[in-house]
């Protein structure tokens, strides 16, 4: 079975003298859509230079001397991190030779959902893989393609038509760059400019850190194609499906200064969730607080809109570290929690709204709420700025099965008391949709309803709602 | 010269199997106040043995599987980070041996005024340092006191007595621990209490992160020895002085989850002093932001005060990482600040009321202060929740000479101009002191006002005011 | 171009608990084989888990803790160290999965003449590549074979078939481990046993280190399959070609206590061509000495034959180093060579016979002699124990192209006096072979007379003579 | 109880811009005798700049960009590796302040005898001690013989007077170095210059490496003190008692290219041993060869005398590794020795003789003699180039103690059968004092004979023979 890449992160630069060292800026602004690994392809002297390797962008470039490698072509990526399956042999870009001793660069954001029939078809006709991603179908597609197309934009046209589901792709040859986006327009990507540079990057915020000029996405089933003529446009699908942007992505993805989907503001659309999760379920309380850095947002939202007074409870240690602590002394250390604190004060008899911006397993969520009730709250009133989330994603967000997401396992009543919460409100999906431009169609709100956009080829070892 | 040490943050554990743990936990909650280097001394079988190296917690005891390390007794320390000098050899916990064979192990925080004049008298006599620390000197007085004095306690009080300045010390032998403040109390020292053991630490968030049951200050003027016969306080000066807590470490030193001298909450302290801001420098507006983290409480308090309300401005990237950027590119990449962004359209055409806790160099504060500018607000008022920040100080604060701090050579006219300001406004040093609990002259204020505790013996390379 | 793999080494165990510790100690014993990349590929859970980096074997298993691996079957690999070309993509053992999910490691010892050929057919069939390893070619080969083919070896026959050159080969597969040995029997491969495992290695010497029971080659035009019904060996070519073993094995690549092509002792081999070179190329001396190690054997022959006592002459350092000298320095510090000193003593004023095994380029051989002139050797005899190497390798070993030959480049008098030496010996072509028990025609020669045995299907890049 | 500090390697230079390199390559050239850390100071801006580490010198040099370092006065030690107390606080050179500011570094091989005594006195007068090294001791009495004396000569000199054993110390400040050589010279310590420079080395070796024009030894007794003046020579005792150089340096520690006490070349005085250990315990036989390789040198000066051929029957591998075997696979890869193999076809049916430095243990000795029996040598007769060990050092050489020393525990008859060898024959005391140039009173022949030439003061947990 091929893995899930889950949520990625794609910056690339066309076109400018300190391009590697802008996109080490862009990944390392889009840090958060992935730990796990980090890599950059560039262009120098006509072949593709790779540095990648497992770990966070810091870490990966580390000596690596990035100001020495002269180059204005680069693409880079981010990787998620999940648990017990991280390979080095799944870093991307992926870079590999073709047809022609052609070479290509290609880094991946989203999920194939029919990856596993590509790929056995691929095997049938001999192909052979190096790594487990879905990722690697692609490349595999596209080279069988380009030995019968006449160019490559034709082979590129026929691969992308075989492709089901969320991919944001962002590919490097000598003399072009080539950014895809599915669809459906699944996962976020953006073009930018910058002087006479093309920039890719899968949200805004990295436009702004390397201070871009202007921006606008990359349009679903389109390929923005650069190269020393400039950009172009490609349409590559004839009938182009409704929409179905991840919603999650400004729940909870995304940075608060990116704009995501039709260019709503993710800070903005955060912000008018906690208001109208003040709305839907308001109540008497003395202190709004959030789960830092989560809830942050909408913890401000649901305080400006209800007028009751933001305050702050949970204090982050933003310092990495672990706990060397044997199981023996845990008891001891009882529950040390290295990443946050409570301030006792703020809460003793206090009746507390606390804001969070989903709920996965909620075995966190568990952990804090009983910080807040040891701590001596008198009430609390749970708030989540979303809909309960019941159902896995297929398109490239790293959720569990059902069977671990609390909200599929349990009513709210069970819930709540499972939390010892006074009370508990999660945002309705009409509550959320509100909050976003685009008409409600335009989203994949998959995890919360059930209603998956793209079903027809999915693999079977997908779990069924 | 003696270097100075500045601000270090301690941690000690006398009487629980999991000491070594529990002390890295302490530190990892401290590792604000230092991150240049940490150490961790702890006794196993009856010897002292240390890990020390350069960087932050987490990177020193990587990999050093503390966990197999079973000791009953562990002091730690986090040393502050500063500019060019940074030497393993002033790691702490120092540890040496002495007459009979006895082992000791020092951590320090604050620095010593007399530190010059000591160290040559104990060079005139022969002995030789192997740091650069004024730490080293407290040891050396310690080993000659004893060659004199019939016991430790005594020789202690003797050595304490030269000592002129700020010194929390935390020190360990096979058998006991002592925990020392200088007769001032200029930085903050604290026993806690875990079942049976007991705990020191430099503030009281390191004693929730290890759900510590009690805890009070260790008193100016007074050393505490745990030892098996438990707890005993000594009072090692017999005319104390009034107190001198350094009013900094409320400001922007500690952390806000820490009660400092008194029992101040730190947080408190912060909302108090932007409230109080707010009603000192009144404005009108249509937000008011944090320069994130350092100014967070305070704005929450200027707008609780004011009405106004809060708004998030600043984005933080939380990872570490460092620009690879060669000088040419710098240019291009105009102004690459990997770990703030700004949300454009929430300051565009908006009054902003900006709140950071203090200003030492200006420099960073402009530069924030130009990114908002070219976001489009129309007014910008900026907010520092203390007085100008005009003296150096002698105490364990790295603050730079009085010509790199811009309130000692500017107007505060001139620094409106040079940050290009609409509107500027610092807290008074009367309204800072309203602040807090304890008596106003309790509080050493002599980087805001020049006034210095203890100048009776200070050495010749300080500068004067 | 493809880029050529030159000399590497292969170990394998199949069906022993301790299979990736024996691996670990089998590489370790063939480190001299390849220095650029090492990999260890075995089978947990049914599934290939891989090890591979670069450098030497001691530092790519460093920390991996394999003693915790628990396998019964694995392949290692180490890779020359080449100048300029270094890729982690080319670290073996190579992994794939192709048709059904079978998955495969592959390591590879030698040269495949035909590999761009190869692979530009496999690439107009739409083909991609990860490396630019030749051995990636027999991997594709392999799965799109196996997809007409009715069974695994029927596959493999078919891919081997299309193989010309160099190519000892070792593969595992969850169930079976197969080695195959090129129609030529280029370079060395055989088969052990060790209680009820079964063994495989570049080199007998790595059966002595683990205490392998016995031994035997894997013979040419062969591929040896083991599994769980033992030992099966199959000829997978009908007619086979005369053998062409390459006699530098012999001469310089191979361990001295190995064994190679017909189970010929290196060491003896070594001795032989050093008395065989003291009959061709007698002188009246006072001193035997060997350039270190590789002289080590042929001077000792030279001795016993001549009479001539041996003498040390030069000392090497065996501790890893290297030089941090900048430029400026290095006519300061003349010359300093870290790795070897002569003893001025040993020579001064004496008549002295230098061994060394071979001349590539010369220009270590000058610096050496140049050493002993400064020395005070009164006369200075150079003595090879193999003919002069005037053309380049096909067949996997990394002679430079006849340009940097200097046999290809100047006459045996220009040599000598090029070098500054009395006279120059070099062991004649029939002296050689006599040195070996074969038939003379069952080695290759090529690098020393330019006669090729493939030759029909050379890729165009290959230097001709 | 002060840790000895065993054999350790010195090397200096004085005034040549690339001190720092030169000392790198003396240290790479003396590795052998230390390899637990290595540590080089120099002068920069006046000040003294230390790198030291734990490990060989090209791992603790490794990324430390020696070549940016601009001094031209700098010393550097190599620490020999012990088991079990190997600590970052007792790598040398030792660098520390004392009186008036003044910095000094220190490197010392050797090992004083009243060491613990000097050490109480100083702790009675309240000195504080790093480290457990004796060299600690010396520095704490020049800082406090300096406050009493007029210079720094005079200091030097009381100092140095109170010392008892073996003491080869290099010592530099800002404007000139020191070389110092106990009064018996247990150690060598060499003088050398290289054009306008002044350059100290433990052996003669690394002056060869960096190419030194001429040398003579420090003399016993004597400091040698180079500065902007030039050389100087000090006698610091007055009178002078009987030199007692340690013949164990011939025989094992120094490298053969080496020349040490009153000039003999230690290769040379390797080979008179082989030669008279052949007309002292000669034998019929087949074959001599060498333990590589410390037994190579008498190996052949064995067969040259003898006139038995010599032969290779061992082969080292020189690449560092280590193996990664759990306990439960040791069995099974029946006794891997991963560093020697044994070429079983060299010594089959042979009567072999077999030549080694010396025995300690006896416990490698008798593992490499069972390889023989396997292999199948008809007769093994093992011959020691030196008297049996029978006493521990004093003065340096980590010898265990006599419980450990297999002569010291068994006859000579027992160790024979112990090995299981045809014949055994150690060199005679009288033997090897021959083959060196001094008069045989000249030597510390201690660790064979018992008679120690300095017992005055030794302290009391030396082990008395």
């Amino acid at each position: 079975m091929v893995k899930m890449k889950e949520a990625c992160g794609l910056f690339g630069v066309f076109g400018d003298p300190s391009a590697v060292e802008m996109t080490y800026c862009g990944l390392f602004t889009l840090q958060h859509r992935g730990q796990e690994s980090a890599g950059i392809a560039s262009i120098v002297d006509d072949e593709i230079h790779t540095y990648k390797g497992m770990g966070n962008v810091a870490s990966v470039f580390k000596g690596r001397h990035l100001e020495d490698l002269t180059s204005d072509k680069a693409i880079g990526h981010v990787r998620y991190s999940t648990t017990g399956d991280s390979l080095f042999e799944n870093a991307q870009p992926i870079v590999v030779r073709y047809q022609s001793g052609r070479q290509v660069a290609l880094g991946h954001n989203g999920n194939l959902v029919n990856r596993n029939a590509l790929r056995k078809e691929l095997e049938e006709q001999g192909s052979i893989f190096a790594s487990t991603t879905d990722s690697e179908v692609v490349l595999h597609l596209l080279a069988r393609m380009h030995t019968q197309a006449e160019d490559l934009e034709t082979a590129l046209i026929a691969t992308l038509r075989r492709l089901k589901g969320a991919f944001s792709l962002l590919m490097l040859w000598k003399d072009k760059m080539i950014a895809v986006r599915d669809p459906w327009g699944f996962r976020p990507l953006w073009y930018g400019k910058k002087d006479g540079a093309h920039l890719f990057a899968s949200e805004t915020a990295a436009f702004d850190i390397v201070r871009a000029d202007t921006h606008d996405e990359v349009k679903p089933g389109t390929f923005v194609i650069v190269d020393e003529n400039g950009r172009r446009d490609v349409e590559y699908i004839e009938e182009k499906p409704t929409p179905a942007h991840c919603l999650f992505e400004h729940i909870y993805f995304a940075r608060p200064d990116s704009r995501l989907f039709g260019g709503d503001l993710v800070q903005d659309v955060r912000i008018a969730a906690g208001r109208q999760l003040a709305r839907e379920h308001h109540v008497e309380a003395d202190l709004v607080c959030a789960i830092p850095d989560s809830g942050n947002q909408a913890a401000l939202g649901y305080s400006l809109e209800s007028g009751i007074p933001l305050g702050f409870v949970f204090v982050r240690n933003h310092y990495i570290g672990r706990t060397f602590i044997k199981p023996s002394a845990k008891d001891r250390i009882a529950g040390a929690d290295l990443k946050l604190n409570v301030i006792t004060s703020a809460v003793k008899g206090k009746r507390v709204v606390v804001i969070d911006d989903s709920m996965i397993r909620g075995t966190t969520g568990k952990k804090r709420i009983q910080r807040l009730r040891e701590a001596g709250a008198s009430e609390i009133h749970f708030r989540i700025s979303c809909p309960p989330t019941r159902f896995p994603c297929y398109y490239g967000i790293n959720f569990k099965s059902k069977g671990e997401l609390i909200a599929s396992q349990k009513s709210l009543d069970e819930i709540r008391d499972f939390l010892n919460l006074d009370s508990l409100g999660f945002l309705s999906m009409d509550g959320l949709l509100d909050c976003v431009t685009l008409p409600a169609d335009n989203y994949c709100t998959g995890c919360w309803t059930g209603n998956y956009p793209v079903l027809d080829d999915l693999d079977d070892d997908f779990e069924r709602s």
